[in-house]
């Protein structure tokens, strides 16, 4: 993807969902709002117009015509022009301490903006406090992947670094366990325990894996057990099973502690 | 969806992955594999090659200008032309009863094809035994589905049914149990017990979720929980952590059984 692509894509929001999402959680963002007059009559857009003009956000009806050049998205007769997504530094996330353990994912060569997005939506379900990518080797943040997001990409910050080896020296000087899932892996994801410590999931790409390099650095390889013999599963479902399973034991951990802390009164 | 363009999509498999595990496993579905005549020196194409000729497919090499219709697919270079994908029958899948517990992911209302192939990937993968669509207000089995099912869909059976609630119904006097997933579901779906028994798992539509009629049927309801309240999963992913809790729990419990076997031995 060459950097003219990537900065036209980064220019705009399609479809109803990811537009509210925009309108709600981050109105300055948004330059214009384009609706087809087709889809006046939308009640989710009408939200989206009422939302604009309580933020100042200027909209416009416009022929359907006028959506002709986004007709591979999926725009739902709606598109929000916007300032890119602005990404977050590492130095400045790690910086300063915050409380509680914080947890990350690594995205090392994901090349689907579908799968960007979906992990990026699935990570701030579950609480996850960053994503981390690559600037190179990687899908960046765009259109697409702010759909795919369903506007997650509006709630987690997406931190971009030039070396994720560099990336991941930081985060281990900083406390974090490191995880890579591979399906190679010594342990099953469900093994090992994800409650109180920072850690970071590194996911690799859907070709590729994660980098030998990168592997070396984690303190745990772990992998998802295949029952039937004949591919592996689509990376951003992979990330969803450890982003859940160590939530859950995390949920499990509280409630246990607060049954003891209830008990011992 | 009109009938005439199911059967058209049926009727290829597009990408190298797709094709290959086509050849590996249903090669009697492939009538003739086309191949982009630029893509002629890939290893994996190669692969798909000499498969061919010891199953004796036609296969043949093409000017690209002939993908030209196949244009809006990420086809690769190659596609095999195919008879479509058998659906199972209900009655002949629970008849005659097989050994062990049985589970199977029942989709209610699913409209992306991207999603039904995730989840019949996942649900490959997971070992689960198969999978329930409705014939109508649901994706069919088509060119997109096998491609993100990535093959999964020639290694667990689809089971296409006229009416969901007849089919949960057979279900339970076959000694099923029916969880529902819902974002207002009762319990977390991690605080239910998966194992020592057939269950079906309802996963509703991306808009829709899962109709009242079947949510009423089920035994449980239960939900994911969200820790930033902005959105849900997408169903993909939503599937995923529960296909994948319920064979955690699984694995746990035979490894314990396992243990307890070895103690008293």
């Amino acid at each position: 993807m060459n950097n003219k692509t990537t900065k036209q894509q980064k220019d705009f929001i399609y479809g109803r969902n990811a537009v509210l999402e925009a309108v709600l959680n981050t109105p300055n963002r948004i330059n214009k709002i384009i609706i087809s007059k087709t889809s006046a009559n939308d009640a989710k857009i009408n939200e989206i117009i009422n939302l604009a003009k309580n933020n100042s956000i200027v909209f416009q009806f416009v022929p359907k015509e006028r959506f002709a050049q986004y007709q591979e998205t999926a725009h739902q007769g709606i598109i929000a022009f916007v300032s890119p997504v602005p990404y977050y530094d590492l130095t400045d996330f790690l910086d300063p301490k915050k409380e509680g353990y914080s947890k990350i994912v690594i995205l090392d060569g994901i090349e689907d903006p579908h799968n960007l997005g979906a992990i990026i939506r699935t990570a701030a379900c579950a609480g996850f406090n960053a994503i981390i990518i690559p600037s190179r080797r990687n899908a960046q943040v765009n259109a697409t992947v702010e759909k795919t997001s369903a506007g997650a990409i509006n709630h987690i910050p997406v931190i971009q670094v030039n070396s994720l080896s560099n990336a991941i020296d930081k985060l281990k000087d900083n406390d974090y366990w490191i995880i890579a899932a591979d399906a190679h892996g010594k342990d099953n994801y469900f093994d090992i325990d994800y409650t109180d410590m920072n850690f970071a999931i590194i996911m690799g790409g859907e070709e590729t894996g994660v980098s030998k390099n990168n592997m070396k650095k984690s303190d745990f390889i772990v992998k998802i057990p295949m029952l039937r013999n004949f591919n592996s599963l689509n990376v951003s479902n992979a990330a969803c099973a450890i982003i859940y399973e160590s939530l859950r034991q995390n949920i499990c951990k509280a409630r246990k502690n607060s049954n003891i802390a209830n008990k011992t009164k």
